[in-house]
């Protein structure tokens, strides 16, 4: 009895603890990003002309940064809201949770090497490979977010009680399917066609998103 | 009804959250400043003189993190007291954080620019480009952070119930503002006139701070 | 009087900020194990092949990343448990966790150390200082966890109140003893016959859980 | 009014991400203590003795580490006892940390500075300068410690209420102030007799620990 008592109040603060050790890993990640871009340390009759250059050469690395500091950011916000409902935990979503944060500390070296060769290489030779690894690394990270969410919200498991209502599940669901999903249809278009038309598909994400939104709230009839 | 209370709770909690990681990025950001600094390691002949010159080679290195050091501190006890205010949040308050927190994670690269060419060349070639980067990030935080300011106490977002005072407000609006201005005057006087003026300017920042200070007292009639 | 109140909310925060302070720890050096991996950045006459030549030569890199990642996680979770059942502390539990998670924070090097050599070299030239060096560093972890968890559920130190039923504590003791136990017979196995039979040692350790699980479960004739 | 209570809940919940924010720079710095003991990677005809010879090569970077890991831990559990007694905070405490944790920051960059040179060329070349900077950083961490705790427990400031029994007091402060000293005591030691001399003089720690903790329990009559 006291034990069970004991068992309640032990799984709340291990949540709160899997919560924020998730937010440290999160944080490292995404502050770990900026040591793979290297500072220029040229010397020798230096000038701002070739400092100028220096930097332009690392502009793939700065677009990487963005581009990963985004999507470390929007999926902290998404892991954010998903343990907002987040109640009680099982040993499933403890080793989700741990393979979602491998695949997040995996990232500053998929963003380096992926902004490595993204520079005048990646049209010329048609690289595939860094382009591969880090939409790879990005859909592990997508779907298995998308896995977690359909763990939560399935009311078998009692992980979120209450659970939240059908709109947010399903929007929830939609959003967190649709971005690693256009992550990997840029590998055929990649492959088939050019490296360079792939670079720009995740433009299309907000797109999909409202149209996606719309429907779903045409269907069960209620504003978010 | 259930859904809202929850709401309510989920976001007491995720406003925790916010404020956890933005401490750990804030975190990781000061202590990787010092990973710029590369440590001497020539072995052959050295001697404590030797090992002076190298350190005083570190210089401007030291000299920038303790400049980044505070800056960053100085953000983060402000970040601190801004959200001492802030009773909720919402997409715009969480969007505005996380582009804080990107400049925020890009202080150890301009800092280690900056100082990588704040030594003799700086003099001699009048090196602009390093200073305008550093410069550049700097007013970055510093006018997200002024925004994010705006945006919590602008009364009609409801973020901090109840609202500080109009001292207070007035008075962190100053300096929220004071901070990145007299960095982005930096440039000007570094491309007209001398690179070395420019970085001495922020000493400036004290006294702009005093003179405000007892402006807007005085006209509020009241002690802070 | 008061001060033995004091003392007692004292206490209490301080056993939550010991915990924080440890997970941060584990956060810092489980995103820290992939800085050991380098990024090719090889450029001219850069084509995919090469590419694929230089992963498949970081894939021993990849492979501590993975393994390190598990065995750091899985101390995570272990950790996570075991202080789940902490209700007080004393000096000696304070400096038992700081030599753990000093081996902790060894983990990053360790791990590199090992898997500079797991390549072809690893067979070829026998090499055991690595696996000696990763192996012990993992016994380290291992021994200490264990010996905590002899302090923790031990009635004498008052350290957990109430403490675990004693199916909890029996097979929490077998696993943490087990674990580095199978990694310390990796010595013997990697000097006496062949460096490579003890590289796939790790995977008895479910086999053994399994088995000494069922024995331990049928002697207190309980289910977990 | 409901500004004041306002304050009262806001400088509480402040005081909390106070410490946690030094708790994440102590645990960053403590870990990245490790990353400046650069992993061996010489692969031609290499062999389990050059290998070793590799490993002892690395001998006083470990040693470093070891050390300074102790240190920050020690200063941790400082820390982690001295905010156990704050209840409230000014703009002196907040800054004095700050300070505090820039030099705990500093750490992992004179840790390496020193251990660079304490081997062989330490005896042979008599070189003191990373010693110097060692003992400084360190003398810099103690100190600013010493005068927190004078902060802390002076009752004028307010900062800890109830303020901790005289013994503790003293014992803390005697403490605080005897490991900075007898770091400083190394200076003369090495410039005016013998490098090797001063490096063991951190032994002496405990042993005047005991003497000044008895005099103080005896003069107070009480036992801790």
């Amino acid at each position: 009895m006291s034990n069970n008592l004991h068992n309640e109040l032990k799984k709340e603060f291990q949540l709160e603890r899997l919560i924020l050790f998730s937010d440290a890993v999160f944080a490292i990640a995404i502050t770990l990003l900026v040591i793979e871009i290297k500072i220029p340390d040229e010397h020798e009759g230096i000038t701002d002309k070739k400092l100028l250059v220096a930097l332009r050469h690392l502009l793939p690395k700065f677009i990487g940064f963005i581009i990963s500091f985004n999507l470390i950011g929007l999926y902290w916000t998404v892991h954010h809201r998903m343990f907002g409902w987040v109640t009680h935990f099982n040993r499933k979503l403890l080793l989700l949770n741990l393979i979602f944060l491998f695949f997040i500390a995996l990232m500053p070296f998929s963003t380096g090497f992926y902004s490595e060769y993204a520079g005048p290489e990646l049209y010329r030779e048609q690289l595939k490979v860094p382009l591969t690894f880090y939409v790879l690394n990005l859909c592990c990270v997508g779907f298995i977010n998308y896995w977690m969410w359909m763990q939560v919200t399935n009311p078998k498991n009692k992980l979120a009680e209450p659970l939240p209502d059908l709109v947010t599940i399903k929007t929830a669901r939609l959003r967190s399917f649709t971005v690693p999903f256009i992550f990997l249809l840029m590998l055929p278009v990649a492959y088939l066609s050019n490296v360079l038309y792939a670079v720009w598909m995740p433009m299309l994400i907000p797109v999909v998103f409202r149209i996606g939104q719309k429907r779903i709230r045409k269907k069960y009839n209620e504003s978010l």
